[in-house]
């Protein structure tokens, strides 16, 4: 036993004795570790003015239900966002506690622990599960909107009406539409309550726009009519507060599409009012657009004018949807990671902090997710997004470590990696990346298996349904936000886009009834448990083919294992979290019983197993 | 032989064909790695708009001079800071290449490789070597401006006049002088240059303020009369010119004393113009001042005429000294980790992003070196400071190896570790810190080994002179600009302030020449060292008490090897640098001459050792 498996913080319930409550007020940080660590004091170091403090804790008397030392320090909130770490010394030397883990040697300041003096944490997310819809694919609750064939032309070639269950055609794309609507999605609300369990949803673009995925804006203002127009929204969103779910919003403020009348009156008349809303190299033909893709003009903030219209002022758009009657609960905002950004000009982060300004004035609890797929720990320092979809620090590395392929392998990338992570460089990608971020927006990261832009869950395990339970496993237990793609409960198949957004099949008879259940009862878990709500997370064990964590508040412990093949490991160290001797455990699966013993907690051979403790 | 360890990549002249040129230039970057690694592919991995884009690699000809496989990529310079990592696919799967090192999985952007589009790298830097001097301490050359004791009062209490060569007085501290003046500087001008070899010089303040230190200014625009006022600054500078001296002078724009004209007038009246350049809690007595000291009252940047008095303006402060005739060379900015900081307000970054827009208008080449302690990264991006004196990422590590006790230890704090880093671990440090900084900025880090706000170099190594010899080693041939704390040269003791300010010794007969030519061999090494001024830097060997790393360029190899004790490594791995078989190298100090062979370098049992190809 190394005891310095066993030093861990992490700043959440058990570890953060009184919550942040603003600049000024104090918290008392907790560390734990066993009682065998050598350890002779233990530090806090910050430096909220520049100039390192060393507050000096104190050791705790022993605190039933830990079989440990603890060891408290206050800290004062005298900055918003204040960063430390612990410094420890010990009979073999001193050691320093980031959120990265634990080194001998002073390390730079970009993984301490962080906490937000005001960290506004929206506390409906912690017991939230989100469905993410694609409208046009999910149900077709009334066919009289619907797109007719040929009834207009998208980029040049006319829109196709598609039957019901048919498979996309990758020719076809954005111009065709299977009659998907609002009052599909409110006809399926039971299915969703009752039957499934999610209780929050996370709808693709919903405005008035020409393709079916309608990201070519051509309204910021109504509902697209083939959904069902405002009235429509109006019965959905209803239907949804009396059922007291939440729904955010998909925004699309990086661009618009070329037929929406900013653009048209820009390209139209240079001295147009909205002309400076776009960046005309050439006007009226040459224009920045997203991608290089034309229909698709890229919108300019450095004028003032469109972040009033967007976001700052009091009757913008994004602050009107957060308004009776429609009332939403947050925005999911498209490309956030190119938002306001292109070569020398970089207004990302600008335009970012003015969006959660405007966003949280008008609802403080609203959710702002921005779409990113890459590193995004710049917009995540608690004055910008709540939370990414979390693509690069959660799901590309599970499947990374689960199927032995990266994520470029869908692309078949000649980059791509088709070598398995091991358990150990999992654990630590995920550290890292989580190192990177304060733990008050790890909690409410948005996380995901596939999406819209992702082929499908069973598709990315190549159809193994073992690896798929694994994933869903990690998905519910991991901190985060989970959230479901649409007929992913059904393991519906989908490559890339656009075979990644096939209609949901509704003919119950072909139901997997009992795999239906095994995705409402993890729903359930993860809507009750406490430990996996708001609990730390600690590693525990990470081998080849094994990975066991602990989820962990006062009142809960959970600890998770999840296998992507045959392991002889049959027992979980249970002694770096403190753990007692003779602790019992419930399998959530199987309801079998274990007791710790001798500091491990035996296990199953199953792939996937979730322990807990009450 | 691991191919990994061969891996390597530098954003500096080898791997840097064709220097950054401004934004739209476009520079080629080189891989280096092994003949017999499996790499199959290198990519290019950027994000100039957050988006990736992966640029692909071609595999170059064979170089005359490295045994080894080159990688070349072309990358269009779009962001004025342009981050990017390799990628490298293999028959072993996927690795990363960061400036902290390699890894299967995805690393966070935070250890990128980063290019300047416009670094401002001040080339006259490359082969400087600079001499810090306390200016009354160092040489008295005008006796009849000296202070005379009780001619004022500091503080309520005496001023003392001291005579050379006593040892300062803790209970005296900034009250007593022993009349090293400016003329004095100058006198030395010839030892400074012609013996000992430095060709810059950094003063401590020299602007009139009561104290010896003088960092309780009381007029940011006049040399203190004791120092010899303007003239004696005016000729020691001309003097210098006439030496190709540079001279950077040290600045306190953070605070200024309680007898500046500023703060009198602000606190006799509180309409004064200048009231608003301080943050009165109760007008005239409670104010915001430095680390609580009341003579030091801290000035308030939300003050736009104080910005502009002391940077901003076209007659600031800090651009009229870097006019003629003073023509000063850059700026030691004092405390600058806490400048314009102070719990809610946090405006260090916005302040230092103006100062360098300010001084670097006046004069494109000057040097804007900060006092940071701890990690200044975020200062290091390349929009605010050129430099930090490098305590934390250079010399605090270094100390904590060679001797086995951190810098804490010095201050008899309970923290203080006395258990020595590893030799693995002071790499491991030493690289993650220069990771998070630019190498253009790490090439220009103000290195050091001691200076006015520590122990001395002699005290620190505890008496060793063995050591010593180590630490000054790696202050030669480390990547950035050395500095020389005045009488360091003669290993002059001192322990904490004042006692690190004791006067310099000039009885020639008393002195060590052995002992000065090292030191003047040293230095001449330095400045002549195409490798050491511009190379890159690539780990070679770290076990417990060696410690061996390449400088390279072109035409030079440059291998340091230091030894903290006896150590039975005999030879130094040449391989991972891809160093020929055959390729004969001759050491600096002995003159001994050896080749290597099976990938190493025969080595000697010396502490010290330069070992150079040409």
């Amino acid at each position: 036993m190394n005891w310095k498996e066993s030093v861990f913080h992490n700043p959440s319930g058990i570890y953060l004795a009184g919550e942040p409550r603003g600049l000024g007020s104090t918290v008392r940080l907790r560390l734990r570790c066993a009682q065998q660590a050598p350890i002779t004091g233990v530090y806090l170091r910050c430096a909220p003015d520049g100039e390192q403090e060393m507050h000096t804790g104190r050791a705790l008397d022993p605190i039933a239900g830990w079989d440990c030392c603890w060891w408290e320090v206050a800290l004062p909130l005298r900055n918003q966002r204040l960063h430390y770490r612990f410094y420890l010394s010990s009979h073999e030397g001193g050691y320093w506690l980031t959120a990265s883990g634990l080194t001998r040697f002073v390390p730079t300041d970009h993984t301490d622990f962080v906490i937000l003096a005001d960290q506004h944490i929206s506390h409906w997310l912690d017991h939230s599960v989100f469905y993410q819809i694609f409208p046009d694919r999910f149900c077709d609750g009334d066919s009289a909107s619907n797109v007719a064939s040929g009834s207009y032309k998208l980029s040049g070639q006319p829109v196709v009406a598609r039957r019901w269950g048919d498979l996309p055609n990758v020719h076809q794309g954005g111009r065709e539409f299977y009659g998907g609507d609002l009052q599909g999605i409110r006809q399926k609300l039971p299915y969703l309550q009752q039957l499934l369990g999610v209780n929050g949803l996370y709808l693709n673009p919903i405005n008035t726009a020409p393709s079916s995925h309608k990201y070519d804006v051509a309204s910021y203002t109504e509902v697209d009519p083939h959904l069902g127009g405002d009235q429509a929204f109006f019965e959905l969103k209803r239907a949804m507060e009396e059922r007291q779910m939440r729904l955010i919003l998909d925004i699309v403020p990086n661009h618009c599409g070329e037929e929406h009348p900013w653009f048209r009156q820009a390209q139209n008349d240079p001295q147009a009012e909205t002309a400076e809303f776009f960046s005309f190299e050439e006007h009226p033909h040459k224009y920045e657009c997203w991608l290089g893709i034309s229909s698709l003009p890229k919108l300019n903030y450095s004028s003032s004018k469109l972040r009033d219209w967007m976001y700052a002022g009091e009757n913008s758009i994004m602050r009107s949807w957060l308004r009776p009657p429609w009332n939403i609960d947050g925005w999911r905002i498209d490309v956030a990671n190119m938002l306001a950004r292109g070569g020398a000009v970089q207004m990302g982060h600008k335009i970012l902090r003015g969006m959660r300004r405007a966003v949280k004035t008008e609802k403080s609890d609203a959710y702002l997710l921005g779409e990113n797929f890459f590193d995004a720990s710049s917009y995540l320092q608690g004055d910008q997004l709540d939370a990414t979809m979390n693509y690069r620090g959660f799901m590309m590395p599970l499947y990374h470590w689960l199927t032995g392929q990266d994520y470029n392998a869908v692309f078949e990338r000649q980059w791509a990696d088709r070598y398995p992570l091991s358990g150990r460089d999992l654990e630590t990608q995920w550290r890292y990346w989580r190192a990177h971020v304060p733990w008050a927006i790890t909690r409410q990261q948005f996380n995901l298996l596939d999406s819209h832009d992702t082929p499908r869950l069973i598709n990315l395990v190549g159809g193994d349904r073992a690896k798929a339970a694994v994933a869903r496993l990690i998905l519910f237990t991991y901190p985060g936000v989970p959230c479901i793609y649409y007929g992913d409960e059904q393991y519906l198949e989908g490559g890339r886009d656009p075979d990644n957004r096939r209609t949901m099949n509704w003919d119950e008879s072909s139901w997997d009834h009992p795999l239906l259940l095994e995705w409402s009862q993890l729903i359930g878990l993860r809507k009750q448990s406490d430990a996996l709500a708001r609990g730390s997370l600690q590693s525990l064990y990470c081998e080849e083919n094994t990975l066991a964590y602990l989820r962990e508040t006062r009142e809960q412990r959970c600890l998770v294992v999840a296998r992507r093949g045959p392991d002889p490991c049959r027992a979980i160290p249970t002694w770096p979290a403190a753990v007692p001797d003779g602790t019992v455990f419930r399998e959530f699966f199987t309801q079998n019983q274990a007791a710790t013993q001798n500091g491990h907690l035996p296990i199953l051979e199953s792939a996937t197993q979730i322990w807990l403790s009450d």
